[in-house]
């Protein structure tokens, strides 16, 4: 059966990485290893790109940079860890990934829809995630679970409008019928969320029984 | 009169950085204040990815990660630092800038040069130097007088075979009509290459004395 690559989008607090772990953990007990990966990160040039973008002293950072960085932290990801997890038959759980580039620098930012587009073509070029799953939520929701006594990253800084364009951002792109993604209502319980979730990656499972039955 | 951006290219060791501050000192005599940026570099995210390209511990590096965060480091260096020198009045004297990417990542690298072009058109577009210098030599010459005791950075570390093809990209560009660039014969002695750097730019003067006269 051919390893799927899973992605997981949406605004600060929606509980990606913690529903990416559970994916990844829960694909392992269904016999398919899996790889989570995150972005901007999962390698060493990655996790540097990664710093200096959450970095708060970097400032002012022009967004047609902040473009070029999370895309040059997603070539590393891309020919590291996501190909070679592939290659060798594991699944990839992906916190983020090419979505977050139209919804927070072209959405959010303001960098034309056109440059994303043609660092898509040049970077991603034909790997396509097999599923998005938008994890949808008012952005004030997110805010106040990630509200805590430490110090706020650069992106956590930002208003809660730059949020509400970025949201609206994830909601276009799969409206306009961006390729395989999904819109989940992630203001609900964990659980209920996460139900939803193992739903939608069961049927690659399901598919695989009635292709091999 | 016009403040001029002027730009100084070519491979390791022909003597750019020295050339740049001996320009922008010889023009603040002329009574033409000159600001020196450098690339990577000359600005507060500039620095943090000079760091980061430079560093050999960063490998692998993919290639098209290189071009993104050597144009990413380009755009702040435009905004923060050549376009509000040349909105002031003041010159520029850069030390590097879009024909690196040319020579290095493209023909250095392998990445495709449309590539570079399309990176060139969104984050340069009409910005182009008044004047470029290339300061031609063969890469041994330029490398024999970087040779010391210091550890090697990401790039001194590449081989000679990289280094001829860097040489020969900008040698073609020069050639295919990149705008205004002119090759200098950088193999001869500092004070030599020296005349020829400030003859080319004092063109810029004279045509002032002409238009004022």
């Amino acid at each position: 059966m051919t390893a799927r690559f899973i992605v997981l989008e949406g605004v600060e607090g929606t509980g990606k990485s913690t529903h990416a772990a559970y994916l990844a953990d829960w694909l392992a007990k269904q016999g398919r290893p899996a790889v989570t990966a995150r972005e901007p990160g999962g390698t060493p040039l990655g996790e540097r790109l990664r710093a200096l973008l959450l970095d708060p002293g970097i400032s002012p950072m022009p967004p047609q940079a902040e473009v070029l960085l999370m895309f040059a932290a997603r070539s590393a990801s891309i020919s590291e860890v996501i190909l070679p997890a592939l290659e060798s038959g594991a699944w990839v759980v992906c916190d983020r990934f090419v979505e977050s580039s139209y919804a927070y620098q072209a959405y959010g930012r303001g960098v034309p829809i056109e440059h994303v587009r043609a660092l898509d073509r040049q970077i991603v070029g034909k790997l396509r995630p097999d599923l998005t799953m938008i994890l949808d939520a008012p952005p004030e929701v997110g805010l106040a679970r990630k509200a805590g006594p430490g110090k706020r990253d650069r992106f956590e800084q930002e208003s809660l409008k730059f949020f509400e364009r970025v949201r609206e951002g994830y909601l276009h792109r799969a409206e306009a019928g961006a390729d395989r993604c999904i819109v989940v209502d992630a203001s609900r319980e964990l659980a209920e969320v996460r139900k939803d979730l193992v739903a939608a990656v069961s049927q690659f499972l399901e598919e695989k029984a009635v292709h091999d039955g």
